[in-house]
């Protein structure tokens, strides 16, 4: 079954906003409900466009979700063009405005004509009572002429709103109308690797028209690896689980050494996977990401068993007097070098009675660059049971981009570190 | 000018990568080159559907920017589909190979057939070949049947890349073309507010229609609070200019409070602002959200001037070590308590030396919630010269959403208690 994503909004289309919201909706319903998206599509806050481009996607989708525009000022559209598009008047949901008012009681405020608004709906719309926001998401049946009619599942563009409603109501309407169908579902899984170039873990593995059994093969490079991701479409679920697992297997055979894990597996996962079994904890010390390593392992839940913390160590003199970093290094040979990302990395372990630090020095930008140390230079610093190790690094890109790739090579180097050692 | 931006990957479709090339590229060419881009869309590795889309979208702009499918493995059609579009040959391009031989000998490796299989661009290409990927970028101009010649720029999926060559070469040749086109601009403005709900700050600026002068008005929610933005099209410059002027300064003369500044003003720069303007400085103690302010703080360039540090305490024993917080406090009321966010808040700012201390203490879930404090509790405190205080917050959603707006909710709080200071 093919299902669109819409995109409503004049912010995503100049950029002002990354769309999220696109992925995290395909994300949960192609993994969930096994549906394909042959497209997604951003458009203005715009009625005629609107319309226009739902009766495009009516072409190429049974299901199309839009996500946006459902807000209380006036740049916001969608309810009315699908209003339109589907030839059905709006009507004031009364349920909604009594939802509404009691909603505006307990944050202390009155209910105002703006927000009354925001209960107008299609005639035949199914709202979804339990949105969390001020916009009520809804589903609607569109009749086509020549096939089974057009569903359009309506989301606001607040993510929390929309994650929700994707949750609770999306993803089951979906599961239903593919158990319905009897459409071959599409199963996917992904190997995460580490340490090992695209095009040379393509050429390891050989063509996948010979070992990929028909399955659809991509190869996603990302700031810790090269992600292979393996999809495969039957009606038959054993067939599917059983060919996913044949391919996954050979995968493994021929790039073992460089695989972290499978699916939802991440760097920053697979750090305290090892960690967690040997009764290990790391701790941080960051001068130029300031606290983007430890956010990372911290996305992980239940990270609380291998990871207590460390210093965000932006300053000389939080280097010295948290971190025991020596003036005198700091004097010689400068905040950014070796020796500094050493000490800190010690430093954060003594400081937390940790089994591992990693300290990370470097110099962001846009300042602050020199001949010698220009802006990008990055030291990383491990420090472990069995001493310290530093990593030079220069990145290119601009303040954000270095940061990011500062964080992910540390996380990395801590990856290769845990996994090398005895 | 119209333009289109066609991102091309299966990992996008089904949603495992967010499209950060898209907006990443739209906003370079919207506000350095003032274009305008009335569709994103994004399709399959699969050269029928990318050709299927590039003639639609040259029925919709005068210039289509692709991104993605450029790499050296078999899921990367786009070179070719370009070619099939324009009907051309793919040549190969014996200055890219060069370049690939010498960028792959500076790595160590070999030139393997794979790379150099990238060397394969359409004939008539114009080639960039300061490309600082494998894959080169490149532009070629595409005959039309009824109107001029559509232009197509071919980026890599690569996010750093594909940044490089927009800056470089893409940007550049749009407003070459804007020049020579004498197209109306499009100019934009922002307005970023905090503390004040969407529909109450559009009551408070009434109709558009009355006070916006034609201008495109939209208000975009966002973590921190609603930004407005504000674009006005026309050829005129100085009539872009001064219109933007009368607008934002209505919305200050009627929103002043709320208004934290314009354009690429974050409430981190913001915050940042005001310290340095006060000679004061800002330390951080955060638990569940660890690293996540600190890390938002120094985005700001120069932020070292009012940030110098402070520490990640994730366990209740750094909290304890390195940030004072008494083992009394945590037995009897727990580490998520108004009394540890105070004592963390109060720790982070005597232990660095700063103005002002703030602590993060919650539970981001999934696990470790209680009937008392179910997951989604979270303490900030914040200590400065005049005392401290503590503000508690439930918030819904996953654990990732449970941390950005613990993180979010902090920045917003000592914005405020530093703009009410006197």
């Amino acid at each position: 079954m093919n299902c669109a994503i819409l995109t409503i909004g004049d912010e995503l289309l100049i950029g002002q906003t990354v769309n999220t919201n696109a992925a995290s909706i395909a994300w949960q319903c192609t993994q969930r409900a096994g549906v394909s998206f042959p497209v997604h599509s951003t458009v203005a806050d715009d009625t005629g466009v609107i319309v226009a481009e739902l009766r495009r996607l009516s072409e190429l989708a049974d299901v199309i979700i839009t996500t946006g525009g459902l807000g209380p000022t006036h740049d916001d559209k969608t309810v009315a063009s699908v209003a339109e598009f589907a030839d059905v008047p709006l009507i004031r949901d009364n349920t909604w405005v009594d939802h509404l008012r009691s909603m505006m009681v307990a944050l202390g405020r009155e209910l105002t004509p703006r927000n009354e608004h925001q209960a107008m709906v299609p005639a035949t719309a199914q709202v979804w009572y339990d949105s969390i926001g001020t916009a009520p998401g809804f589903v609607i049946e569109v009749p086509r002429s020549t096939r089974t009619p057009l569903t359009v599942c309506v989301l606001p563009g607040v993510p929390s709103e929309m994650q929700y409603l994707t949750d609770e109501h999306v993803v089951p309407l979906l599961q239903n109308k593919m158990m319905e169908s009897g459409d071959a579902v599409t199963e996917f899984r992904t190997v995460v690797t580490s340490g090992i170039p695209e095009s040379t873990l393509a050429d390891l593995l050989g063509e996948p028209e010979v070992w990929a059994r028909g399955a659809a093969v991509a190869f996603l490079p990302h700031a810790h690896g090269v992600r292979i991701r393996v999809g495969v479409t039957a009606t038959d679920a054993r067939y599917r689980t059983e060919t996913l697992g044949q391919i996954l297997a050979y995968i493994r055979s021929q790039a073992e050494r460089y695989v972290v894990g499978t699916d939802d597996v991440t760097l920053a996962s697979a750090v305290g996977d090892i960690l967690r079994r040997h009764s290990q904890t790391v701790a941080v010390a960051e001068s130029c990401t300031a606290g983007m390593l430890g956010s990372a392992l911290t996305d992980v839940p239940g990270s609380s068993a291998w990871f207590e913390g460390g210093v965000i160590a932006y300053s000389n003199r939080v280097k010295q007097h948290l971190l025991s970093v020596t003036l005198e290094t700091l004097n010689t040979v400068g905040a950014v070098s070796s020796q500094v990302a050493a000490q800190m990395a010690e430093g954060a372990r003594d400081v937390v009675g940790a089994t591992w630090g990693v300290g990370i020095t470097g110099i962001a930008g846009p300042d602050g660059g020199t001949a010698d140390k220009p802006v990008g230079t990055v030291w990383i610093g491990i420090a472990g049971p069995h001493g310290t190790t530093t990593t030079l690094r220069r990145f290119t890109g601009n303040r954000s981009m270095i940061r990011s790739r500062a964080a992910a090579t540390a996380l990395t180097l801590l990856y290769q570190t845990l996994t090398h050692e005895p």
